[in-house]
């Protein structure tokens, strides 16, 4: 986001902190408190949707699951329709598969063939930006639909572990940024 | 839905026949071309709302994944909070959790200890109604948490496999009833 635009929550205040989750030493930034108030989580749309605006979307894509949570609502708020990119072998449709790193071993990520086509500026949206592997497997999977990635946007952000190199030349909103 | 109320799309216009997947035999409703289409989408949770308001829910449940795409819209639709019902060991805090019977095996839904109390009256959505087993072992979570099931409601039910005698006791709206 930009230094000028003024949030409407205070997003430490709604997320909660779960030490060893999901390994030891790592402190997982829990989004539950955040979903379950309905005031805080329509502010958080409202966030999201101010920063996908400023790239003109025609369409939402959100990554499994926790995307999902954060992507169709801003859609319906947008007035655009979503596209899922999922976890293999879960869409039923000809898919496009995109393979990327993980701390150890590999994962990979399903777009439908035609889930966008040329013409479309799709915006991508997830919970957490970490080391940015995800995004950059999904962006790529947008664009081989023939659609163009106009922006990617993310309630956290774990800027220590610089997620944003990994996605170079995108531009990135986040709500919250950990240093 | 009660046969008086009038529906904003022909829903059978809207999702996509897969035929042999997740296997040989069964034909999948893809419910893709309807997420995909903005203004589509938007009269689906406009028609899951109406159908939820009904029953005066202060919260949305949503069972993972296909649950959350149509849940978090349509809490936010409603103005009201969204508590996520996940797949083991993916929701960081304390948890209660059901097993439930597939047709092969079982499986098992989590819920976290304080994702609602009593006093909270929760709708369940999910994409689909089939056997039922899913939103049973779903609407238990919720109740042990101290809140009460209101209702349930699907985008989609497959009326033959009797879905709702599982759920006896529970009202059950759904957007398009296949025989």
């Amino acid at each position: 986001m930009g230094d000028s635009r003024t949030l409407r929550l205070n997003y430490a205040d709604w997320l909660r902190d779960v030490p060893d989750f999901p390994k030891p030493g790592i402190v997982f930034k829990d989004i539950s408190p955040l979903l379950q108030d309905g005031e805080a989580f329509a502010a958080c749309i409202q966030d999201l949707a101010e920063a996908a605006r400023a790239h003109g979307p025609t369409r939402i894509a959100g990554i499994e699951s926790r995307g999902f949570l954060f992507g169709t609502a801003l859609a319906i708020e947008l007035g655009i329709g979503f596209v899922p990119i999922r976890k293999p072998g879960k869409l039923p449709w000809q898919t496009f598969a995109e393979s990327y790193e993980l701390e150890y071993g590999q994962d990979t990520l399903e777009i439908h063939t035609d889930a966008s086509a040329a013409g479309e500026a799709v915006y991508l949206i997830d919970d957490l930006l970490a080391t940015g592997g995800t995004a950059e497997a999904a962006a790529k999977l947008i664009r081989r639909t023939g659609a163009e990635v106009v922006g990617c946007g993310f309630v956290v952000e774990l800027g220590f572990l610089n997620g944003r190199d990994a996605l170079h030349g995108l531009s990135i909103d986040s709500l919250h940024h950990i240093d």
